[in-house]
């Protein structure tokens, strides 16, 4: 059995290789890429995809998970088994020439959306959309799936979710939410007008290189650079890529790009490296990743103790723009509650009626209820509707996220999941650690990225998302905790009535 | 049999996307990749190799390949059949496992190579160098070969390369080439200390891309980045990557690196991009490719006219250095003989001392009659018989190159080829054209370019290097114009009795 064993976990490696070396390609894509470089690419990307798929879903692949299952396994290599034969039934309907076709249509969908968001027109992309709803329609087909097709595709970034589990979530996440929204919206407005000051670039790169080594990133493992869209990507546990992109007249952006994509890369720091390939060595699910990127750039990068320690840091890089101010000013300021057009800039609140917003108008595209062309329409009433602003144009509206270009439709709920997720973990962490609120406020984050090391990182995918809290937490998912947080947080801040 | 014929296309361009998927992932592991990257990305690039090879020699495209030859086919398509058989055949002699061996051992080397630089130690890189001395021993014996054991490696890098070929030119060169240096060096050196002033690293680097797009390369389809090591890469011929390494005290050292991979580079631009992934859209050879680099480097960019057109925008760019010389002064200076340690900074004429000694030490790597352990005293006595200098070191010495540590062996001597080839184009060219110098004078490389256009960089592969050299020529490789070349330009320079 050791020796069945030791092929299916060469056999899994090889084909990881296949998946990072396909994501360096995107990296390159995404950062450096000159122009005309498209074309080849998308082909290169697509037999990249195509091969990693047809590996992976081969015969052979079949007979030795099967092999395995059942056999005397220690514990881990059994979770790895289990693990590899879900997703192996999963991926094995689909053909590897729908592979490759989708990841053509989706290099030509990412240059679309580009020229659209250059062109600042919605009609630009329509035509390729098109393409890819059709495409991923056909996908849950293949799939399969119970009750709504787009359960299908949810299961891809959160296995096991629903539209049934996901409606009733947002039922109760976003009624108290709009409570609360329109009581901050009542109260003073908080000062902020420091954050847009200018902030020259070559020093604003250097803070956020400073931020990310204080983080606990380690370096020697990591880089960043510049992209149009921030991300974070890694090629094995050792090479984690985070991208930022910069605004120098708007602190915030770059800021807290580098926190909330530092926080996924330490999540993939975190990952053993023994399991290179296996699913115990990938990251438990797409809401538990974006519980670390937000946990770091809201729980404790939206903190006033994360602030203490780092002020005089902060106050060194920009003497003339926070050299004057109190870090409760700074404090308040950064958590500015405001409804807004734009997802990655909203604050924690609003946030997540951008979410359901695009909640909403994928599952009426996969259903077919509503098509590419009504997007701008839907796009522009929904923002009045939830958010009460006017949508003034496509760049700014429906073609600000890079996401449906990049094929991911059922990606967006797992925001909202890892906002939650995140606020429970920062609970059960900062509380089953003593001492931490002052280690925090003296700038050191170690004992909190210990526990996540302990707790998430080196989990891999042992765990589902729901289990993995539990180990956690000793709770399942469970939005109050999360409502409870962003409450004391604005009451605070807002000085509103308890 | 169009069919056939479009379903060999077909494989070839899958191949070729996981050959550039490589590329790629060398690009990055010599530009940006942090360097715990390295295991992962060692095995990443072993799995590229070994599919990319076992993809190519699968026994359908051995089916494809033969059913094709002898078919009614147009002219470009029966020479691109013709040259992937013999590909073919040259590559199914190795079993896919051997290349992944041979491919995980030059990452090993790679690193030990960059550890002993740093070391300045040449036996941290001694056992992998033997690991890989003995594996390309075995490439040898696989693909088997008559006469030499190293003519099977030549033949790689060559097509039909032999010693006793390479014996003969080296035994025709060296000696003429001795007389000359020896002349040079009895005459006043000419003076070239404004060489090595200072040069900041900012103002080089708009210099060296201002140069390149001067030169004509398509900066939409082409990008420059840094590395240790200056080299180009294409990932197609609309996406092709140099990379430049700066020293602020030596303004030669980034110059005619640019120029030299500009040269490269625009080979590569020059392919024609609908033979993607077929010989037709590959170089002819690795001779031609350094004919290409050195032809700009060395013909045109050590030439008077060169500097003329270029004199006030160099001036421009450093004032404080080249604002009181004239543009004669400039052209002594760049072109000043003197016997030195470094082959990519040695001039035109003791270059191929440079060359000579590492055909001579890996002749004798190959067949046996030398040992790695070897290496530094040979070197040593080398430089000394043939430069008259002494090694100070091993960086200075045998480990200033990266070749042996990427595995390639018999590739140094296509150096000198490329530099013979180069002298015959340069004169076929510039005497084909009239008004040539005069538009050189003034800055316009277009004739020169589009020339080379024609007659080398649209061809792919149709010829090999003898014939395309007659082709565009009217002559076979002829060591005498390169001769020629070189008597003429140091006689002037160094005011030799003719």
């Amino acid at each position: 059995m050791e020796q069945t064993y030791a092929a299916y976990v060469d056999k899994m490696q090889q084909v990881a290789d296949l998946r990072y070396s396909a994501a360096v390609l995107q990296w390159d894509q995404e950062t450096y890429m000159p122009p005309r470089g498209e074309d080849a690419r998308a082909r290169q990307l697509a037999t990249l995809s195509e091969l990693s798929h047809r590996h992976f879903t081969a015969g052979d692949m079949g007979a030795l998970l099967r092999g395995l299952t059942g056999a005397t396994l220690d514990n881990r290599q059994g979770r790895n088994v289990s693990r590899s034969l879900e997703d192996y039934e999963r991926e094995e309907k689909l053909p590897s020439d729908f592979v490759r076709r989708l990841s053509e249509t989706v290099s030509g969908a990412f240059q679309s959306w580009m020229a659209a968001r250059k062109a600042n027109n919605f009609s630009v992309l329509a035509p390729t959309l098109d393409k890819l709803v059709s495409l991923k329609r056909q996908e849950a087909d293949l799939k399969g799936y119970e009750g709504h097709p787009y359960n299908a595709l949810l299961n891809d970034f959160e296995r096991g979710a629903t539209v049934a589990w996901l409606d009733g979530l947002f039922g109760d996440l976003i009624p108290p939410l709009k409570t609360l929204l329109d009581r901050t919206q009542a109260a003073p407005q908080v000062k902020s007008a420091f954050l847009h000051g200018h902030f020259p670039k070559d020093r604003q790169w250097a803070w956020g290189l400073d931020l990310l080594g204080r983080m606990g990133l380690d370096m020697t493992a990591a880089r960043q650079d510049l992209s149009e869209h921030p991300f974070t990507t890694n090629f094995s546990a050792t090479d984690v890529r985070v991208t930022t992109r910069i605004s120098e007249s708007d602190f915030t952006s770059m800021t807290w790009s580098c926190i909330h994509e530092g926080g996924h890369a330490l999540y993939e720091q975190g990952l053993p490296v023994s399991e290179y390939g296996l699913p115990l060595g990938e990251p438990c699910s797409l809401s538990i990743h974006e519980s670390q990127s937000r946990l770091w750039e809201n729980n404790l990068g939206r903190s006033e103790s994360f602030w203490t320690g780092l002020w005089p840091v902060l106050q060194s890089y920009f003497p003339n723009t926070f050299g004057s101010i109190t870090t409760r000013d700074f404090y308040e300021g950064i958590n500015r509650v405001e409804p807004s057009l734009i997802r990655t800039e909203s604050d924690e609140l609003t946030y997540h009626f951008h979410i359901v917003i695009r909640y909403e108008l994928e599952k009426a595209l996969i259903d077919g209820s509503l098509t590419t062309r009504d997007i701008p329409g839907y796009w522009a009433d929904a923002y009045r509707k939830y958010l009460g602003v006017t949508v003034p144009d496509d760049r700014q509206g429906c073609l600000q996220d890079v996401h449906w270009s990049h094929g991911s439709f059922g990606y967006f709920p797992t925001y909202t999941l890892g906002s939650l997720y995140a606020a429970q973990l920062f609970e059960a962490c900062t509380g089953s650690l003593p001492g931490v609120e002052l280690r925090t406020r003296k700038g050191d984050y170690g004992p909190i990225l210990g526990w996540l090391r302990e707790k998430i990182h080196s989990q891999g995918r042992y765990y589902d998302s729901e289990n993995l809290c539990r180990q956690a937490t000793g709770a399942g998912l469970d939005p109050v905790v999360f409502l409870r947080y962003v409450g004391a947080k604005y009451t605070d801040i807002y000085k509103l009535m308890a």
